[in-house]
């Protein structure tokens, strides 16, 4: 298609956006708009300083003849601090008390948007990482792996607490869940994840962290290798952590059933991030 | 932001694109750009072409003190029919083949850019429905529920077949598998669907069409409307189907084990689309 600047500066952003962490030769471009590579790359000019302006991303140019144009995405510390704070109001809602001092954060978890932009959050702080798949563990997790996952154009293993026969043969390890002291069980099937693949272990909530040391071992068991973990609320629940390198977005930090009294505060987020 | 129209034709595609199904008052982008009214209706008009050119979508402009423009994301035939020769395809792998004349599906649920795509199709010939909640059962049809979902700009739920305790309170039916014939229970935590609610029901894999029936008895459960129903794949089993009125991307037409042989087809997709 022949197409003025305009019209490439919108065909350009929505596939960029699109595609991120993906490397796309000038060329496809240039035979896309059959245009000079000159204008592509004035046009691509234009979009790196506005996603950069926009706090949305950057856009990384590789020279030479396996080079291109990748779309780093990425948020700006003003957005991670607004989507925390927002997290953290939502958080605090006192109607989310359920028996035995748990949240309920089914309506968070099932707001597309909210996801994605935790998904944004995540993905801006592992991108320097090599990342080869997300893992979460089946159910909460789940919306919060493939946003993650989409962001970082990598796919998604889902752990699950029973296996069932539409998985086929499955690598099963027992853990001791860290709050309850029980001995359970998780399973991922066997064509899931390859040996030295490079994994981000996503979930919604860690409490002690057993759940999460049992996605360690399992990742161990595949001969692959632990990238980075992340959280979207981790407990301040007193008992000694199993897990010590993480990334949460918010933390509770104390729950009073009595007063129907929530107190949530900022994750761990903002020392992770590069800047 | 003062921006040029090249720049506010990067940003305003970014913001389009990442508010779908919501309607925005032209006065939002006056002020953002710092710009003229007849400025910005031109930049649209422009974007309006070339996303109708691309088959990714039209933007609708509503007149009045509280209209504005709102983006819906749409699927041009082709694509869709691209996509579901890729569907298709994978689907054919006798590598997928598992004991029991199952597939396995794991590393095609697990794709998140696959699964983005499939959700463009449903939003597309969903996309002229009231729609409030898409609702799915766990744990393959998450995904394709937060891809339908995102670009309709509305919650999910997730069915479960255990309830769990920080649900809260949850509602539970009986319901008959069609395929095994067991009584089987699914349970929706109580404060996720309001009475009077059209709800689009979204899942993987239909055999007879049990889970299905199960998810409409559930939303009658809670006095709320069925929106529409969309499958991944469909299975032609012989058995009698429990749902009539469907949507599916592809038609398992016929496994032979012995030969490992899958033939897949089309689903009813086509006939479902407006155009």
């Amino acid at each position: 298609m022949k197409l003025k600047r305009s019209g490439r500066m919108v065909d350009l952003t929505t596939y960029l956006l699109n595609h991120p962490h993906q490397l796309i030769p000038l060329s496809y471009f240039v035979e896309r708009y059959q245009s000079a590579k000159s204008s592509i790359s004035e046009d691509l000019g234009i979009i790196k300083e506005n996603f950069e302006y926009q706090g949305i991303g950057s856009l990384v140019t590789v020279a030479g003849a396996a080079g291109g144009v990748k779309y780093i995405p990425s948020v700006s510390k003003e957005e991670a601090e607004e989507t925390i704070e927002e997290l953290i109001d939502l958080l605090e809602d006192p109607e989310r008390l359920l028996p035995g001092g748990y949240l309920y954060l089914t309506d968070m978890i099932g707001n597309p948007t909210l996801v994605n932009q935790v998904g944004r959050l995540f993905s801006s702080v592992f991108s320097h990482l090599k990342i080869d798949t997300v893992m979460t563990v089946a159910t909460k997790g789940i919306p919060l792996a493939y946003a993650v996952a989409t962001q970082l154009n990598v796919p998604v293993v889902i752990v699950r607490s029973n296996s069932r026969v539409t998985e086929g043969s499955t690598v099963s390890i027992n853990y001791v869940s860290g709050s309850s002291k029980r001995i359970q069980t998780m399973a991922l099937a066997r064509r899931s994840i390859k040996k030295d693949a490079n994994v981000l272990i996503i979930d919604d909530f860690m409490k002690a962290g057993g759940t999460i040391r049992g996605m360690i071992s399992l990742i161990q068991e595949f001969q692959a290798h632990v990238a980075g973990i992340g959280v979207l609320v981790e407990s301040e629940d007193g008992a000694e952590r199993l897990v010590n390198d993480y990334v949460s977005l918010t933390r509770l930090a104390g729950v009073n059933e009595k007063e129907k009294r929530i107190e949530v505060e900022q994750g761990n987020y903002f020392q992770k991030r590069e800047s």
